[in-house]
């Protein structure tokens, strides 16, 4: 079927779009009535992530109330890790938590790449999201980065220290090297039997790269990203497949993330985007990445005037994204910087959607 | 009296010195037993804070196993919001909490610089200090950032989304920049007062700018950090007092942070030391930051050999300081890039303070 709004992945590819497409990380979420709903009828979170039809309903939520230009599968970073055999649990308003931890090399002997089947679930919900949409917008699909995972893996939950999965790191670099090595064939896997599925752009999530330090950021995450990229369908049924990288707290190895064999650089809103356009997004004509983010998740906290005020700021420290219909240039997919907050209120996303398709338009004009 | 051991003051002030100079943010804390044992005593966290003689056994204690560079004065971020009347306590196992928040205009309206004689505990913990340190080293002062004493203010406590403070922020800047200048003015003199008392260098902790969003930092945080500098005497007694900002997660914006009227700059462990001395250090007989940083203290969880080769990394992408004993150029004073964990090893304490030390000789040999 033909795709009637084709703005995301022509931006994630640096062509020209009439307006600036906008997405938000956890669009499907808890900030909406119906999700709770759908949610309340699943009975937990993983009864919804694996069930197709629930999680189909839930990926569709968003679209239906706001003019977003992209659907992203609804699911949970933590999937492989658990298809992993570590038993991913929910409990009601805690984070994810893990049966088993990694913290040693007994452990770490027993991981190996999952069989693709335990997350059919995955796959499915793919394609029946693609065909639910029946091409409204692009289906995004997604994953943890190696770290990442590596980080609940160790961890066995959230943390804020990281104490267990940095001390593994710093102590035996050998044992998480194997962690990570594993992890990323397993993500690779996993993304690209989603493509398979049907998911039409990738995203990588290195939502915990920002904790390492500068010199292990490269070694244990981006090298790992890297491996992950490198193995990823470029694309499938004859249409490029854009893959994304978003790294949260990224914002100083941008020059670096600049080299990564992907298409759209991710980032927080601690990153002035008109710095980032200069570092990596390229000129018209000339190679570069396509850039998305940044707005601080917060400003849906306030009222639609004052978030007009913000997306215009955000927008406007882009600039004016290239319009040339024949060439490749610099492009801005605009989003939140992080995942939207549970305590948002349904109304200021759509003064927040509303004022990006207003005001980008009003830029190329 | 004289004091025997100005490697750290020197540095401050980039001036060269035989080694680098080591100091661990909150190194008087619970990973020391002997410093669980003084809080016990005490009773409680403030109990141990307002106490003169607490206070100066706990400063202390670390100098006492360790040949640490500088002490710093043992006392809590948030005794000026505490001066003001929120109502300051820490539960047992928990962080801070305040008995009032400041939300709304007439809890803004409420506020005033705190009179200086209801932190009269801190001013005479650092005349005590002083006394005690009997010229071992220097002795440093501090005080939350204008920002950062807001993020709390509002909160109430410590937060992971930041989302009240950030509402506030974005909904009603005028009360934001209201409660900011009261702020700035209140941390300007509660440091002079502690210049006053005997503290030798002052440091500004914006423990939470690195959660605002470019633009929003540059307003809100570091627009009053200013406005703290341009307020605070440069000597006292004939010696120059330096002054020490670290914004945690402020890497990027390092280029603007090199225009403050400060003498040295901290930095987490995510900056690269190499660039960040290219960007804001200097050159030899030049102005320029001095650079303080930067080790991930989670190394510290690791064994003596991973600790000194991560301890030689860091220093060896900082370089070799400046030794031009005639001229100041670039120099490092080492630190964590945060504070200390309670569940490190006082052991590889040893080891860390240890390995800058030697480390640090052998690269100026």
């Amino acid at each position: 079927m033909t795709l009637q709004n084709d703005r995301f992945l022509r931006a994630c590819l640096r062509q020209a779009t009439d307006h600036t497409p906008v997405w938000l990380m956890r669009q499907a979420g808890r900030y909406l009535p119906e999700y709770c709903a759908t949610r309340a009828k699943a009975g937990s979170f993983m009864g919804l992530a694996t069930n197709v039809d629930f999680a189909t309903e839930v990926t569709l939520q968003p679209l239906d109330r706001y003019p977003l230009d992209a659907a992203i599968l609804f699911s949970d970073i933590l999937t492989v890790p658990d298809a992993m055999g570590l038993g991913l649990s929910f409990a009601m308003g805690e984070g994810p938590r893990f049966a088993k931890n990694v913290r040693d090399e007994a452990a770490v002997a027993e991981l190996a790449v999952p069989d693709m089947n335990k997350l059919r679930y995955v796959f499915d919900a793919v394609t029946s999201i693609r065909r639910a949409l029946n091409g409204r917008v692009p289906l995004i699909g997604f994953s943890g980065s190696p770290w990442t995972l590596a980080c609940y893996m160790v961890e066995g939950q959230g943390s804020d220290d990281y104490r267990h999965v940095k001390t593994l790191m710093y102590s035996r670099p050998d044992l998480m090297h194997r962690i990570l090595e594993i992890n990323a064939n397993a993500v690779a896997l996993y993304l690209n039997t989603q493509i398979e599925a049907g998911a039409q752009a990738v995203m990588i999530f290195d939502s915990w790269g920002g904790v390492l330090a500068d010199g292990p950021f490269q070694e244990f995450s981006l090298a790992y990203t890297r491996k992950v990229l490198a193995q990823l369908h470029k694309s499938h049924n004859g249409e490029t497949i854009p893959r994304l990288v978003f790294t949260k707290g990224g914002g100083l190895w941008l020059p670096e993330m600049g080299e990564l064999d992907c298409e759209v650089l991710g980032l927080d809103w601690t990153v002035n985007l008109g710095k980032a356009r200069g570092l990596v997004g390229g000129q018209v004509g000339g190679p570069g990445k396509a850039l998305q983010g940044n707005i601080d998740p917060n400003i849906l906290f306030a009222p639609p005037a004052s978030i007009q005020k913000e997306v215009r700021r955000v927008l406007d420290s882009f600039g004016t994204p290239h319009t040339d219909p024949n060439q490749s240039g610099p492009t801005h997919i605009f989003n939140l910087g992080h995942g939207i907050s549970q305590y948002t209120p349904p109304e200021h996303v759509a003064a927040l959607v509303e004022a990006v398709h207003s005001h980008s338009r009003a830029m190329r004009a």
